[in-house]
């Protein structure tokens, strides 16, 4: 008997592409940078500064430039021009500008469960970056609430649990992300389904565990969600 | 016969300081651009590129830093040099960790509430930074529910209204901005109390409309909300 009640989605690279426009906005961070270091290495000191940086500034666009201007007057060593500083402020303006496109089979998914259950977005980041990309998508309506988090810690998935008034047996969480949307869920005994996404931020990889569960499952497409999740 | 079911507070400037925080911010920073710009015109300059970049960045500590870089290359012609940038960046580091200051009877106010009605918390502005200053507060426990929204706007109320499932005649909003706190809650048929701060975003700033609605109160101290609510 399936009682999952709930079905929670991520978003950023679940739904629609976030990550490969990130690595190209820091493409063309480095790019500006060639005079001082090598791709590798800028790369390499702006995800640490990004790292360093999480729990003053957090997630998102903003989060981003500020790193990135900091990464420039580090690198530089204060030699930076501001042209650069400004053509920084133009990626971050390009980046949170961006099209929004949709992967593959979220409008047939989101249809096919809409009704049966009650669906569920929860993303974290910045609230404005959120609700801008979700308005664009056009998916709203699909969804009976919107979490937008600070950090997809478990501390957070069980107050949205307990908002929804399920157990978590009855949640089934999907997401790209094995740290943020897999680990916390299932340490809560909901279910969750792990799609991987070709572009993964370094930040949220998780070395290859086992995660040997019966309430976990990884799947290659979006669709097949279908089939699983009346399955649990 | 007193209706209220549901009691929702602002939270900057109406628990706690901070547009004297950003004020300060602002301050050091015309001092900054001494060389190039007189204070009033730079603050003008400043206001002008905070607003038009709310659409794209939103409120809060980020936004405001993001601006404040914009406005240095603005001002001095792309003259800056990269330690002022840097000194912006340190600037905004230092307003993110200012400490939290309650203001008066706030504590009082909540004991006494608590209990009797249900205490909501509606803030606008950048997610982390509330969620920041809610924790440093200690308040979190009086509260039944937080809200923080990107724009205190008609629909996003309504939205809060309807998710909490009381009438907006069961509702009571207490702030100290006409604009965010109080217009868009007797539009709905709720009340609002104001309560005004000395300092005030320019942003903010609502002309003295007469406010005549039997559904309103101005009072100059958060105690008086004891005598006012249960009144109504």
């Amino acid at each position: 008997m399936n009682n999952i009640k709930v079905i929670c989605f991520d978003a950023d690279d679940t739904l629609w592409i976030n990550e490969p426009y990130y690595r190209d906005t820091e493409k063309q961070f480095t790019h500006l940078m060639t005079d001082y270091i090598d791709e590798k290495s800028c790369n390499d000191i702006l995800l640490e500064t990004e790292i360093n940086n999480i729990k003053l500034y957090g997630y998102g666009a903003k989060s981003f430039v500020l790193s990135m201007i900091e990464t420039a007057l580090k690198i530089s060593k204060h030699q930076i021009d501001s042209q650069t500083i400004e053509k920084i402020l133009t990626l971050g303006r390009e980046l949170i500008n961006k099209p929004l496109q949709l992967l593959d089979g979220v409008e047939d998914v989101l249809k096919y469960f809409h009704g049966r259950y009650r669906l569920i977005l929860a993303t974290k980041g910045d609230l404005l970056d959120q609700e801008r990309k979700l308005h664009k998508s056009g998916l709203e309506s699909y969804f009976h609430h919107i979490e937008i988090m600070s950090e997809k810690a478990i501390a957070n998935y069980k107050k949205l649990i307990a908002h929804l008034d399920v157990k978590p047996e009855e949640f089934v969480m999907i997401g790209n992300s094995v740290k943020s949307d897999i680990l916390p869920v299932l340490e809560l005994g909901a279910y969750a389904i792990h799609i991987p996404c070709e572009t993964t931020w370094a930040h949220e990889h998780v070395e290859n565990t086992q995660l040997d569960n019966q309430r976990f499952r990884e799947i290659d497409n979006l669709l097949k969600t279908k089939e699983i999740i009346p399955a649990f």
